[in-house]
């Protein structure tokens, strides 16, 4: 058996492993500081310290497995455990595994590293429960915010209270900030949740930034009137207007290279066949590798709504609210996960990531750098969601073979 | 105080009277064979009683009021007293208390015409409590279906129940029909529900044609993604499409004089901000006086839609569910409108009726024409419907005047 089918096997064996752990009978589902979480969290820790890990869970409830000294400069590796509602099994843990695998395979060989490795699952990537961003990572990095302690979930638990549930310890976050100086990088593997892998008979990709988005509600106020009695020519038709501004909304996003733009929500009133829409409501993403790009998005988008409006007689409203920048991966770590791949017999591509992952928050401590994993059909937050497990052989022998060139650079 | 001032007075009188009957309190909402309709038809035939006329209600529930003798060659005029859900007080009922005002002046003068008249006031044009269309005139005009009766409503009455507690009998309906033979034509007085007579400053407008109707609901199937990781070549956007298809909509009744067409409707799976749209479902209305200018409208709108579908690599799927014909105005009646308006004072538009009536359902009897009422900025079915009482009195003395003219026009 080749290393990387052997790798294939460990990593696909943890996915299923932890594919049992769900709060939700018959799917899977685990939200940050459930019962499930908090039993995954617990099995973690069991094949952390299987694989010649120190394992613990600390008090955000993050899974932390150390490989070398306390108080050693450190190399991490993660990615998280948590999931969305009806999740497929890969999104987050395959990164994890694909850490366990390689740091268990330093670990067995003894080899000695000039840092120590700290692979982390992280537990709060999906945001589902509370109304928080990267809580865990953040926890790690330095940048929780002090006020999420009390936030609530629906039921009006507030994550202070689950995280004393889950054994866990508000007043103690603070302190599990890494120190900064000594802290060398973050890695992290993730399926892609997309399908440009794939398309291009890739089964890797190192990220090259973590896209800056942007998120809008708008708002265009025509006038509601009889479908069959208004004149073409006296009409304030509000969709009419919205079509031409999802049209050009779509062709911005065309027109800037690695860049989207999408209306995924829209809705018309009164909404009925023979009544012209008085109002539409439809929302705006935006994503793109370079800040300058998405400015240059942002502000075109926000010419564009206005003067179709401003043709038809209609009023439009534009509120953004999500507006986050761009995370740009390390060069000198990606030059290390694009040699490893390498090493182990695949040439990777280069893309930028549409999505967010604990990456970002990691960015506040230390470069990061991500692998992409190419998975079916781009299928993600779906049970569906598949990944091969050559691809995920060569993932963790890839981190692995990163470590290595990272050693071999800095020596 | 002028023709036009006592007529306007009483023409309101009558709306503001039947407006106390509702089958909801505080707002207007008066559906065929309810109680409220019950009571509106009583007040109705006492209106008509006092206003000289030998009054009835008949099987179907419609209120008859005759002037002349019974096998006479009889002129009908009518509109209708039911209403939508939260309704204003003049559309129908405008109409039909027009006609009452203007039958009674005859009455009152005891001036003898070669013809009797007959003041209908039909029950069922709104179609909202029972699956049926114009059913009320459909009996009159002798195209009554042989399934209404059977149709149920939300709480599962059927029709004929409903109108044996109304004190109607559905057995007795094919014996409404008049004679064709005996039936002169048809005439109509109803609101625009439209903004063409405010805008060109006419209070009154001789209806050309009733216009040809098409509907459709229209499925466009592309592949749903996420919006931040699927990039834009490699996008299945259903609403992005679907968004080319609505402006094409647009441009196509654009194209056509006198006609229009409308997407009113549309909904979006799975309709999140970060999923690309992977199906997209939406409304056509689209409407003109021509049956050839319809036909056109739709053979483009179904060439455009499926190539649009067809660039983009989406599925369109069209599937009309109503296709009314035109329904033209008899030019003799048009003239003698035309005349009357003229001789109370104003000169009519021309123009076509968007929506239908119960002139349409009449056309099958007899001649059949309609004058439209400016009503302000066009609202109708809303409780801010409104209309001005100058304008309803010369109306009435339109309908008045229409009558002598074509008295005149006979002999």
């Amino acid at each position: 058996m080749s290393n990387t089918a052997e790798r294939a096997a460990r990593v696909m064996e943890i996915c299923a492993r932890l594919s049992a752990f769900t709060d939700e009978p018959g799917r899977l589902t685990r939200l940050y500081l459930s019962p499930a979480h908090k039993a995954a969290a617990h099995e973690t820790r069991a094949i952390m310290t299987g694989a010649g890990l120190d394992a613990r869970i600390d008090a955000v409830g993050n899974v932390v497995g150390r490989l070398g000294p306390e108080g050693a400069p450190t190399l991490y590796l993660g990615s998280h455990i948590d999931t969305v509602v009806d999740a497929g099994r890969y999104d987050g843990t395959l990164g994890v595994a694909c850490a366990i695998v390689a740091a268990g395979e330093i670990a067995a060989t003894g080899r000695a590293l000039p840092f120590a490795l700290e692979v982390l699952a992280f537990g709060d990537e999906e945001n589902v429960r509370f109304p928080t961003s990267l809580s865990t990572s953040k926890a790690a990095a330095g940048g929780y915010d002090a006020g999420y302690p009390d936030v609530r979930d629906d039921h009006g638990v507030t994550l202070a209270e689950a995280l004393a549930a889950f054994g866990g310890d508000a007043a103690a976050i603070p302190a599990l900030a890494r120190d900064p100086a000594k802290s060398l990088g973050y890695l992290e593997i993730h399926i892609e949740q997309g399908p440009v892998l794939e398309a291009r008979g890739a089964p890797l990709g190192v990220v090259t930034a973590i896209n800056a988005a942007w998120r809008a509600n708008c708002r265009v106020v025509g006038e509601a009137g009889h479908a069959g009695t208004a004149p073409m020519d006296m009409r304030r038709d509000a969709l009419a207007g919205a079509a031409r501004m999802i049209a050009a909304i779509e062709e911005i996003g065309r027109a800037h290279p690695d860049a989207v733009a999408t209306v995924g929500r829209i809705s018309a009133d009164p909404g009925a066949v023979n009544v012209i829409a008085g109002q539409v409501a439809f929302t705006i993403d935006a994503r793109a590798p370079r800040e300058e790009t998405l400015a240059a998005m942002i502000a075109e988008i926000e010419a564009a709504c206005p003067r179709i409006a401003g043709e038809r007689g209609l009023d439009f409203e534009c509120t953004p609210y999500v507006r986050s920048p761009a995370t740009p991966m390390d060069a000198r770590l990606q030059a290390a996960l694009a040699e490893g791949a390498r090493r182990v017999g695949t040439q990777p591509l280069l893309l930028p990531s549409g999505a967010g992952h604990d990456a970002v928050a990691m960015s506040r401590l230390c470069p990061v750098g991500m692998i992409f994993v190419r998975c079916e059909r781009g299928i993600s937050h779906n049970p569906a969601e598949n990944v091969l497990p050559e691809d995920a052989g060569l993932a963790a022998g890839a981190l692995l073979e990163a470590i290595f060139a990272l050693v071999d650079s800095a020596t």
